[in-house]
């Protein structure tokens, strides 16, 4: 027979403490995803923000080595939110492990809300996306989340979906190495079709640099284009959000390709 | 019996168009790596240099979205040597690509040659394999390749290296969507072991932020850190230039985790 020590599991659970979730983004802190998402989470977790202090679209995985880089502290309603830092999407999660929130254990990291969808080729040019891989690097368990549009603003469906899934990965965790990087598509809840489990897929920019020429006469280039959706099938990222699925990628940053190292072999480099 | 038509192998070699090798870095287009790679690969091709106008190590895969670039052609010894671009790496080529040399065929892109190993974790950071990867995705075959130290200053090794490999590419080509990274050890040429063909190393930082104060009391951070050797074999790319081989990694910008794709489907998205 089982000894009969009273655990009152309602009591451990009311005794357990909240969760800390670092919330980062490459849209800058005063974009709406951001707050839209650190809202959301706060309702069962502690929440810091660590996030750029300007838009950083486009910055893939820079991170700052040859500049000092700044952090100011920022209050909502008069709490504490999080910090504003000078510098890229990397180095914000960077600086928030190793420094700021040194002395905290971070349970898990959300990044986003994105405002554009970053699937296929975006994956590697994205900042959200970077910095959720820095966290996955420094051992945290990580998302990066994104709403497929640019003017379609409504980012509650996406925060809820954020709440959702950061529930299952502070329970089930993710394998060392391993981030989960989420899109959704731009539309009201009640369209959302359901969650598909996708690849990276191959859709790519038609983009071209407009040439211009400034009050001095001397050239500047811009870049300028639209993502094509090349991906046929609803088990790739960009697919997916277009049919008006949410798409789950698994993502880590082994970029051997295993394949090529069989072929290699072949070459003589002697 | 063959038809006798006279073939001059010699002659034909001789009109042959030299190949269009456009050249690039993260180090800037002053670097030493860059000058010497450029001067070794003009043996054999036409090379144009694109390169970011001042130093841009570790700004991985960024490319300028919300700004303008600028690009001024450079010169030496009277003769046209390639282009210093106020922007990325990533942003040099595409703007090389799309732009600048937009009536040209380019057969190859080689960035470098790094100051610097871009093994393991670096890879993911580096600015000279972001614009090697750039060049993969609009379709050029393309090589990375580094010098594993700061100080050590003999690029003549990495050099001669690159061009043997620039030959073997341009004869073989290489799978679309990817590109060879390779390392080479700081050593003389009497001491390179060999060539290894390896994978993507774990090697990471054990890094962090000095904090200081400036003069106006307002507190700054300054990344510092050192490369940890956690590789064991020569089959990973930093351990194999630790042992004085050249690294060749074939990488690829396919970051789905195919094994966490399969374990994601028993987890409850509905």
């Amino acid at each position: 027979m089982k000894p009969t020590v009273k655990k009152t599991p309602a009591k451990k659970t009311s005794k357990k403490k909240r969760p800390l979730i670092l919330i980062s983004n490459d849209d800058g802190i005063e974009a709406k995803g951001v707050n839209v998402l650190a809202k959301e989470i706060s309702k069962f977790a502690e929440v810091i923000v660590a996030a750029p202090h300007t838009q950083q679209s486009g910055t893939g995985h820079a991170l700052t080595v040859a500049n000092l880089l700044r952090a100011t502290e920022i209050y909502r309603n008069k709490k504490f939110f999080g910090y504003a830092i000078e510098g890229t999407p990397a180095d914000c999660v960077k600086l928030a492990v190793k420094t700021l929130l040194k002395n905290r254990k971070i349970d898990l990291c959300i990044s986003g809300i994105n405002h554009g969808a970053n699937t296929a080729i975006n994956i590697i040019y994205s900042g959200t996306v970077s910095a959720a891989t820095e966290a996955t690097i420094l051992g945290i368990p990580s998302i990066a989340i994104s709403l497929g549009s640019f003017t379609f603003m409504d980012f509650t469906p996406a925060a809820k979906f954020a709440a959702k899934i950061a529930k299952m990965v502070l329970k089930k965790g993710l394998p060392k190495g391993t981030l989960l990087n989420v899109n959704l598509p731009p539309v009201p809840q009640n369209k959302i079709k359901g969650v598909l489990l996708t690849k990276q897929g191959k859709s790519d920019w038609n983009d071209y640099y407009d040439v211009r020429i400034d009050p001095n006469k001397r050239p500047y280039y811009w870049l300028i284009g639209d993502h094509v959706l090349s991906d046929k099938t609803n088990d790739l990222d960009h697919k997916a959000i277009n049919e008006n699925y949410i798409s789950i990628t698994p993502i880590h940053y082994d970029l051997t390709d295993y394949k090529m190292l069989n072929e290699l072999e072949s070459w003589n480099f002697k």
